[in-house]
Parts: C-alpha cells; structure tokens; sequence
C-alpha cells in the first residue's frame, strides 16, 4: 500500500498523462488538452514548455482553422526524433523497427526464421538490425529504449522464454542473450505477441476506448491478448492469455502441450489444413487457399471451414462468459477465418454464450495487421517514458 | 484520460490510504505507518488527527511493548462506531449483517429463502432487518452505506438481476426495489456473490497479498470471482467471472441456461448428487452426506467423487492457463469435494495446466467461510468511504 504523490510526483505524472494523450491521439492543440486532461490554461502551458524543453513534443500554429480569433497552438509528439527500437520474434520470421512517439513505424527490416533456429539465432539478426538503424541514426535522435515481442510465454522478471511450441524454444532466456547482444539501447522490455498486439489495438486500433478486450491471434498456436477494466492480464508470472490451451474437446486430439483437444487443435492451422485435406501444407497462404477454395465452392474447404467455425464460436463463447468483454478481435490467420465464417462463430458464440455476457460483444478484425506486433513491442518500450517523461 | 490530482486531491488520497491500511490490517503503530505508507511522522499525525476529528479511527497508547522509550502511538478503526450494512440473498436464505469498519461483523440476522420467492419477497425481511438493526443502534453511531452480495448476474449500472438460474429469477430489479425499501441508509452497491467473496478473501482471508486470484463458488450453480492484477475482473456490464457456464463437455449433459455440457453440469451439486444415487436430494447436507459416505467406503460415493474432482481439476486447469493465477480458493461446497479429492483435482490439473501456468498456484479453501458474502458485501459499501474518508 502506498501513499498520495508529492508536488513534484504530481507535476511528472502530468507531464506524463500530456505526453501520452498526444502520444496516443497525435497532434492536439491546447485548446482541447486544457479540456481533456481538466486542467487550466497556464498548467497545460507549462508543461507543454517543459515537454518541449525535454525534446518530447513540439508546438506549432495550425494551418488556418476558418474560425475567428487566435488559434490555440497544436501540440504534437516528436515522432521523427523521440523513438523506440521494437522487435519481435514470430514463427516464421524476425522482424525489427523504429517506432516513433506516437506510434509511427519510421522504418522496419525483416528476415525469414528458418525452422529449428535457436534462440541465440534468432537475437544476432535482431541485434544486427537495431544496429544498422542506430548507425544510421539522423542527427538529434533519442531512443527511449526497446520493446520485444515473442509468439510463447514469457516470464514478465526476466524474458525467459518458457515455451514457445509454435517456435520449438523450451527456458530459452532471450531477454538476456538480447540485453547482451544488444548493450546500449536502453530498457528492454519483453511481452508476448498476442499480449502487445492486444496493447497496440487497444491504443490505437480496433478497440480504442474499449476497456474490456480479448485479442485472439491464429496461426499454428492460439493465444489471447486480454485487457479486463483497462488492464492487460498477464497473470502472476506474465503466461496469463494461453487460451490455445483451454480444452474445448476432453475427447479431442492430443495437443503438443501434452494435453489433449486444447482449442488449438480444433481451431489452429493444422485443424484447417488437415480437415480440407492439405495437411501437408501449413502457413498463412495455405489458409488463405482453404478460404478461396471454400468461396468457389470446394465442399471440403467448406466442411473444414464449418468445424472451424464452429469451434472457434465455441471457445469464444466460453471467454465472452469469463470476461464478459466488449469487443473481441481475430488476428493472425483466424482473421482470415473470420471473415468466411463470422454467422458460423455469432452462431455457436450465441449458443454458448449467456445473454447478458455476449449482448454487448462486438466481434472486430485487426485495425493494424502486422503492424500491431511492432507497435504493441514499442508501446511496452514507451510506457516507461509515458510514466515519467523526465526520466533520463 | 485524466491529470494528476490537485493538493487538496492529494491530501484526500492520503487519508484514505491511511484509513484502508487499517481497515485491512486493524490497529496499527504510528511508527508503522509512517514505515509502510512512506509518508512522514508528521504527516502521519495531521492525517491521524484529520481522521479523528471524522469520527474513523481513533488513537490510544499501546500496551506495555517492553521496549524502552515513549511508545508509538496506535491507530485504530472505528469499528464499533462507522459501519456499512451488509445483505446477501443466497439460494436458500437472506442475510443481513452490520459490518464495522476493519471488517468485524457486529450483528447479523438470518431467515429462509424458501424455493419459489420472488425478487420483492426476498427484499421485503432484508430491508425488515436493516430496519430492526437502525432502530436499535448505539449511540453515535454512523452508516457509510449499505452493500448487497446476489448470487446471479447483476448488473453493474443500476443492481438490476439479470439470471440467478438457482434462485429463479430472471430481470429482477433488485436493485430498484432494495433501494426504494430502505430509502435512508446511504448508497447501496450490489454485486455478485463469488465476486464479494473473492473481494473478502483477497482483503483479509486466503488471498491476501496475492494479486492473481480465482475464487470458485460452488453450490447448485458455479460461479468464480477473479482478481487480476490487484483488480477485479467484473467485464463490461458486471457479468465477467460466469466460469460455471464454461463448457467443459460439448457431449455433456444439457444444462439450464440453454447451453450444454456447462461445467456446472459436471461439477455442480445435482452431478454430485445424482452419480452418488441421491438424485432427490440436494443442499450442502446431502453434499457432505457424499463426502462422508465416501470416507466411510461407500463405492458410488467415491466413484461420484472422482467423477467431479475430475471436472473441478479440469476446469481449473483451463482457468490457470487463462490467468496464471497465484492462488485458487475453492468455496461453497466444492469446498467439501475439495478438502477430500485435492489429489485428484491436483492431478487433473497438472495435466490440463502448462506448467509455466499452473507452477506457482496454490489450492486452498477459504478463510471466512460462509462470513465471506457478508463481509464482502460491505466492502463493497466501505469503498467510497475509502477513496474519500472526508466524503459525507
């Protein structure tokens, strides 16, 4: 239990609730800051004064507004100059960037993850590619630090990656080999995939202003960004979300988690492939086969599509029960999933589902495609400096 | 989005810290005080004095410590003086209680809650025994406001009773009616049963200091209050925590909400009941007579034991991999299930949880035993009190 803030803990905290308004809603001018954040003129003054001095934002006359009066001066993030370094570990690639403040990706490199590459593999491309763009840095840059996204559990101390089925990592402690590799750029921090995607959505994405989210992400494992009363739950140890293996089918397959008939067996890209008869193919583009072989009338395609389906309904259902969310969002290949059978999902979401739970759920695509990963790793590196703006 | 707070927002939040702290933790030092909420010894004192002068706590010399030197003088709640009322309409009664500040029960009262009641029966003798209770209150007394545990989904807004399927009622506007029967003594906030027991638990029983927590009721319905990150998990309307509405097995048994293989059907009391042959009966005797029966031999009875112990590790084990909880309280009659099957709930678990997830969970029963409802009940009351000890 901790006490109030003093003055100056006051003042950085709004600092940081300035910073991050402009961070998540872009360029804003006083006018509506005064009005959003409730405080007055002067003290919005001040602190956009002192946010300018810390090289976080800048100020500028609008271009004209067509109303009469002096135009209130707009206050914007200093995206090309204030930036995080964002990198995420996927199953089929590796892919860094710098994000600016504000949540612009300003460049991004990207390599094929062969399979069987081990952890220490996989962090020398990383490394490489972080260091390329802080050697071509332009002048009178400042990284805040660097944020890392990984398709497996992480453990929220360290970065030790737990397991990571879909990759094949069994304790691999990424988070140290990177920090080493990586030496000076800052804080690194580290979150799975599903959960910074959730974040990235959440900011700014499908389910902006939403406080009650479950972020599904597809491809060969299942997993769930959640954010329940405005929060990420990421459990005790960060390995909350593995709703892959919530078992849907106590009949079902076994699993590679040891279990047996987890929602990932019925719903993940294997089921698909294997039900429509391609279980030697795997990857985003054999699913996006399935769906265009099920739209022109491939009765297999189909039949694979409404299992599915099906299943996806029903795990949904039981999360929506659990959460009682507002909003939830198919990523990965379950996007593409979605869109050919979103009456199949509503209808078994229905059946499952209690009323009063699923009423209010709207079911949404990704806003941010792949993208969110990127984003959602940069926001973990930013929410240090959105905490404490003045920190160093 | 919101500023920092002002001054006089800052003192606020102070004296609430301070009057939470020993509500929580009972009479407390100055000299811990100052320690724990990080806050000087003076200005442990301008607030201890702020709070006395409010009537919340009051201040005495400690009994002889055996140290030497002056004493640190002690902090207690007004436990005798501030109060909520707290009310919880279960199955098969109503209760109504005066909880003190820190959390004692002073007087409770009892009746029946025969099957068939409706919503305005059931508010009638709750609103008859706050009414007794104020007419007989001592002296300088003062009601903070009055909280009501529902077992059923209530809605959050207005305390409207949306499904409490083993009350029978469906859009019962409890809340409405509540209020308008008591009229006088002060807000009133309503909630779920397993979310107020989760709440007591998390504040001063078997949770305490965990920030993960699932709390499972258990009795003809099945129902999990959630704490996740220090926070409750209530959803968008209030209706998060409905785990009993999981389906488990989707060639289960029809259950009453309209779904099937619900994991109530399987763990619930009427499972336990019917698969142990005493499908005539029910209630938490007929539960315990299983139990016994078992303990004494009786081959339907273990057999109708395992069966759900089976069904609870199940469920369990899907409810670690989404939260990656610290603790799991098992309340209500899967209290009693538990205490005799832990092994084979322990074992169902660790095949259904990963092991990142289920590694550090505890499984316990409650503290407070059937008090929880009540004592949650008027946490829910004490909450505004806390946030703003100067409110009136």
């Amino acid at each position: 239990m901790r006490a109030g803030p003093s003055q100056e803990e006051v003042r950085r905290h709004n600092l940081g609730t300035l910073l991050r308004y402009v961070h998540v809603h872009g360029a804003t001018s006083r006018a509506e800051l005064t009005n959003r954040l409730g405080l007055n003129r002067s003290t919005i003054g001040a602190l956009t004064a002192e946010l300018i001095s810390a090289g976080l934002v800048s100020e500028a006359v609008p271009k004209e507004t067509g109303r009469a009066g002096r135009p209130s001066l707009v206050v914007r993030p200093e995206s090309d100059r204030v930036f995080a370094y964002a990198l995420s570990i996927e199953v089929d690639r590796l892919r860094a960037a710098r994000v600016g403040l504000g949540g612009q990706i300003l460049e991004q490199y990207e390599t094929e993850r062969p399979p069987g590459m081990s952890a220490d593999e996989a962090v020398e491309p990383l490394a490489r590619f972080v260091r390329a763009m802080h050697d071509q840095l332009p002048d009178d840059t400042r990284c805040v630090g660097s944020g890392l996204a990984v398709a497996g559990m992480v453990r929220r101390e360290d970065g030790m990656v737990r397991l990571a089925p879909t990759i094949g990592w069994v304790e691999e402690p990424v988070g140290a080999a990177l920090r080493a590799e990586l030496g000076d750029p800052g804080t690194l921090s580290i979150g799975n995939h599903a959960d910074v995607c959730a974040l990235a959505e959440h900011a700014r994405g499908a389910a902006v202003g939403c406080d009650n989210v479950i972020y599904l992400y597809g491809d060969v494992g299942v997993g769930a960004g959640i954010v329940a009363g405005g929060r990420r739950v990421t459990g005790h140890g960060g390995y909350g979300g593995e709703v892959g293996h919530m078992v849907v089918n106590p009949y079902g397959r076994p699993c590679e988690c040891g279990s047996r008939g987890c929602w990932e067996t019925e719903i993940g890209e294997h089921a698909l492939l294997r039900l429509s008869g391609r279980a030697d193919k795997t990857g985003r583009d054999a699913v996006l086969e399935v769906v265009d072989a099920a739209v022109r009338g491939d009765s297999q395609a189909q039949h694979a599509l409404r299992h599915v389906g099906d299943w996806i309904g029903f795990g949904v259902g039981n999360l929506v029960n659990i959460f009682n969310p507002e909003v939830v969002i198919f990523g990965g290949t379950l996007r593409d999933v979605y869109l050919v059978s979103a009456a199949q999902i509503r209808s078994r979401l229905n059946s499952v589902g209690l009323p009063a739970c699923r009423e209010h759920v709207r079911l949404r695509t990704p806003e941010l495609g792949a993208d969110a990963a990127l984003i959602g790793a940069a926001e973990l590196a930013f929410e240090h400096l959105l905490d404490d703006p003045l920190v160093s």
